[in-house]
Order: C-alpha cells, then sequence, then structure tokens
C-alpha cells in the first residue's frame, strides 16, 4: 500500500465517522510506518476570537495524528485493536494564523515494544509526541499517551 | 446581568467566533461570577469511530469551559484583556455516550489574585480544573493554564 492510498483511507475514515474532523476540513498529507501529516486551515474552519489557531482545534489535529498513526499502523501490521487517547498534554508556544501542521514520527524500536506487548497482554501503551510548527517554527507541542486493546471478531 | 443573558451571550460570541465551536453543537448551560457548565451532545457532531465523544470534542468543550470563564468574567470587571490557553492537561477516565458535560468552577480568593497580578503586570496566568462528569461518575478531567493580557482601546 503506497503512501497516496494510505493517507487518503484515513483521511476518507476520519470524514466519515468523527464529525469534527470533517468540521475542521483537515488533510491526512503524508502517512508511512513512521511518519503522518495532518494539516488543517485556520479561516473558515478552526479560527478563534483572535483569528488564530484555535486551542482546541490545535489539539484535535494533535490528537488525530497520533491516534490516527497507532491505528493505521496497526491495520498494517494485521493488529485487529481499539485505539484511544487515555492522557495528553499540550503546550501553545506560539500564535498560529495561516495553517495548523500536526506531524508524529515514531521510533521504530519503540513502537515494535509497543506492539509486542499488545500482543503479549491484550492492551498496552504507548507515548508519543506531535509537534506543530511551520517551518522552523514550533508553534506548540502535543506528549499523549494512546492506549490499545486487542479486539475479537 | 442576569444567568440566563451571560451564558446566552457567551454562547453567542462562541458560535460567531469559533467555528469549531459551532460545529460542536454546544451549549453554555450555566454562567456565574465563579461557575460555567457547557455540554454537546455526541451523536452527529462529537462522535468519534468508536461511537463514543470524540477525544478532540471533550478536549474542546473543557478548554472552551475554562476560557469563557476567564474571558466573561473579566468583562464583567470591565477588565479588557486578550485570554488564551498555555497549557492544559487532560486525561480521559471513562468513555463518554450521549452528552459531554463539562464544568469548571474558580476558587474567589484565586481569581482576586490573579486579577490583581494582571492588573498590576500588564500579564497573568491562572490555573484552572475542568470536570467532565454525568451524575457522579468523572469521565475527563482537564488541568490548565490560562493566559491573559492586558489590551488596551
Amino acid at each position: 500500500m503506497n503512501d497516496g492510498n494510505k493517507s487518503g483511507l484515513l483521511e476518507e475514515l476520519i470524514y466519515q465517522t468523527i464529525p469534527l474532523g470533517k468540521a475542521m476540513k483537515l488533510k491526512v498529507t503524508q502517512l508511512t510506518n513512521n511518519t503522518i501529516c495532518i494539516e488543517a486551515p485556520v479561516s473558515d474552519a478552526n479560527a478563534n476570537i483572535h483569528d488564530t489557531a484555535f486551542a482546541g482545534s490545535i489539539y484535535s489535529l494533535c490528537a488525530l495524528s497520533v491516534w490516527g498513526f497507532v491505528h493505521a499502523r496497526l491495520l498494517v501490521e494485521n493488529i485487529s485493536a481499539e485505539v484511544v487517547l487515555a492522557q495528553a498534554e499540550i503546550r501553545y508556544l506560539l500564535p498560529i494564523t495561516e495553517n495548523i501542521q500536526a506531524s508524529c514520527s515514531i521510533d521504530e524500536q519503540a513502537f515494535i515494544a509497543f506492539q509486542n506487548r499488545l500482543l503479549e497482554k491484550g492492551r498496552a501503551r504507548i507515548n508519543m509526541t506531535a509537534i506543530v510548527q511551520e517551518n522552523d517554527e514550533i508553534q506548540a507541542t502535543l506528549e499523549a499517551s494512546v492506549a490499545a486493546k486487542i479486539t475479537t471478531g
């Protein structure tokens, strides 16, 4: 499955199952086995009273990047699991005026360790970091604990 | 200004300036000088792939409750300030299936201390806690640092 297919499929899944993702007009711009990038425009969909990005939109984009990555990667690994956020901490560093661009890269060894715990115990958590940046400026960071539970059927 | 007016005015302000708040179909159900309650339905607007509340919707409702409270209270105090979230940590404890109900109550002395720092220094932060619960069951908690900066004009 190439990147174009995977990112398009995840975007379609979000649009069909998460109304707020659709309302945010987000785009999954990259999805590989180790990286995900999601972006959304500030104007129209994700503005706040100051005409910068709404804190909830920035958070939601970060949350969807960590959730979307784990959900998609487990599908690639043929592991049927329910994936949810357990906890997250976000820091807002700079206002965002045009486009919110969230990305998340995973350490392969950490993911394999998580996957092994999941297969062994039936449930496992993985810590993930999403970064919102434009050029070299980091505008926000999210540290999240993502929980997965094996589902049957 | 009675509660009905204040909560209605804040709801209108959110609908007019924060598109995602409108997309969430949220309602400001209570707003006093010390308390705010905001709720939003899970189905249609705020569901996820598991048909429970989307993590981003739960976060956004909590964020709007702490931001909305500080924004509204400073207006009541005739203090013209820009209010933003600086940082927040959310913990998801239980899935939410019908209605997301976020509330936040402020300690009056802490708010007055924040207000005095704001007037003295031109900027100040206040730590606030939002709780999402139904009956006696706490479903999520948010600890946030809210930053305010005096604006002129």
